[in-house]
């Protein structure tokens, strides 16, 4: 019976490189396993999918009574309704613990660094398989989209020291001018719907019973979101209302200057200004210093509400 | 700020000597911390400890606004009361993966393995660090009880490796002879009060708004039991009603014959019956080539209570 590795809802780089590449490490150790995706992938995957040449997984969002290796999420609103009925067999990670539970021993690798891959680097070598070039590849930009060309303050030594072996093996001699290229890609936003801007990093958690959706939009420069700002704030608005949020942020992350202007739609915004010590002015924010959603909204985010 | 590492309640040696093995671990790795249990240790445990020269952890089960490290373990019920107040650091387990969750990243090992020590084994190989012979030999100790000495359909190829590994450094020769001789401390249990024995190595679940509890006791033979069996049974109903128990399950564990006698008191037997395909006499059924409770007894009981 086939293992699916999945990733979570509107999948980034991370999520599909980090299938792919358990996919493969799997399928050596013994067990088939099909990397798949919960939905289109975003310009920056295709980018680098299509760069080290490995195919698009297939989208598959139904999984009761299959098996299924989750990579980059253990929360239940950012998996498929019917995980429930699935058996989870296994989870990378390096975000916090979230709500999956099981009924059976499974394996486990959540390590608090920057990116999936990273782990999924180490358990190669843990295994000793060895990693082919195009995986390497692929890996490689992920690292690079997670940590930010390792300017974020998630990304870790083990991060730098994974990306480094994987550039020998995809070689690659400048990481500088591949991640840049790659955030290029990322920043082309001009004529995308709005509503695919607001989705394509977006993510619910379920916090203390409230359903908080937070994006992340990462360019190179800020002024790219002038002409629609104000589209985006109403577009997060709506957002928010139809899919029964209490809350939605949509971070716009400027790489260069390091920090976030944060997009915000709330039933409560004194919960968002208690969360990050700020006061939102017509529903912005900007937040120096913050390019990590994980380390340093979500957490922020979990103990104003909890 | 130390970090505690702490094992389930009713510690087992594993569940001791993984805190132990881990407080050196990460105390070694730059992260100062100490191993504490729930409750008092139990005479295999003490057995170990004491003929590998370690000391017996504290008892600590308060943890507000500590940072804790967790081993063989993810279950809330197996935790402390204010363990939501504390911050999670890391799990090292073996077990299914339970309903602890956290704000922040961190790290988890958890494999499918016969005993949270072989994971330890294989972290200590991956970070470098060399382990004191005192270590080693509560670990191997902790793998050799958790695989009944091998015999445990849980046991893996890498529990085997790791003890191998292990008993190189503890200079210990004859693993079946040592596995022997803690099976015969652990069943010395003549003149120990029925409740103690009974809690023992007791765990609840919370199945489906249930609470389970499953307790066992492996010796290596069933006839110590002859004598206690009907004042086993009153106490497990006692025990049952008051906990507030759907149901309670006591394992008796034969390791010679690799089967258990499971003395049931449950608000509704046909659930049993359910979970095991066996219609129990007496309160009372053999559970031929049943040895662990958690991939022989627990997952059937977590499906039976879907």
């Amino acid at each position: 019976m086939t293992v699916y590795a999945l990733g979570h809802k509107n999948p980034d780089s991370d999520s599909v490189c980090a299938a792919l590449s358990l996919a493969y490490l799997n399928t050596q150790r013994g067990t088939e396993t099909l990397a798949v995706t919960q939905g289109k992938i975003n310009p920056e995957t295709s980018y680098l999918l299509d760069r080290y040449g490995m195919e698009v997984p297939e989208i598959k969002t139904s999984f009761a009574g299959e098996k299924v290796f989750l990579v980059d999420t253990t929360d239940l609103s950012q998996l498929p309704d019917d995980i429930k009925s699935a058996q989870v067999q296994g989870v990378v990670d390096h975000h916090k613990l979230g709500d999956v539970s099981t009924s059976d021993p499974l394996e486990c690798w959540i390590w608090p660094v920057g990116c999936s891959c990273t782990i999924l680097k180490a358990m190669y070598d843990f295994y000793d398989i060895k990693i082919p070039t195009g995986i390497a590849g692929i890996m490689l930009g992920a690292i690079l989209s997670d940590t930010i060309i390792f300017r974020s303050p998630t990304c870790t030594d083990q991060d730098k020291a994974a990306a480094d072996d994987l550039a020998k093996i995809a070689r690659e001699d400048d990481l500088q001018a591949l991640g840049m290229e790659m955030f290029k890609v990322k920043s082309a936003i001009k004529g995308i719907p709005i509503r695919d801007l607001v989705e394509r990093d977006f993510k619910d958690f379920d916090m203390n019973g409230n359903k908080v959706g937070t994006g992340q939009l990462e360019v190179v420069d800020l002024s790219l979101f002038d002409d629609i700002k104000e589209d985006l704030l109403n577009d997060i608005e709506a957002f928010r209302k139809e899919g029964g949020r209490h809350s939605v942020l949509l971070l716009l992350t400027d790489i260069i200057q390091e920090s976030s202007e944060v997009l915000i739609a709330s039933q409560d915004p004194s919960i968002i200004e208690k969360a990050f010590g700020v006061i939102p002015e017509n529903n912005k924010m900007w937040l120096k210093g913050v390019m990590s959603r994980k380390k340093q909204v979500t957490p922020n985010l979990e103990k104003a509400f909890a």
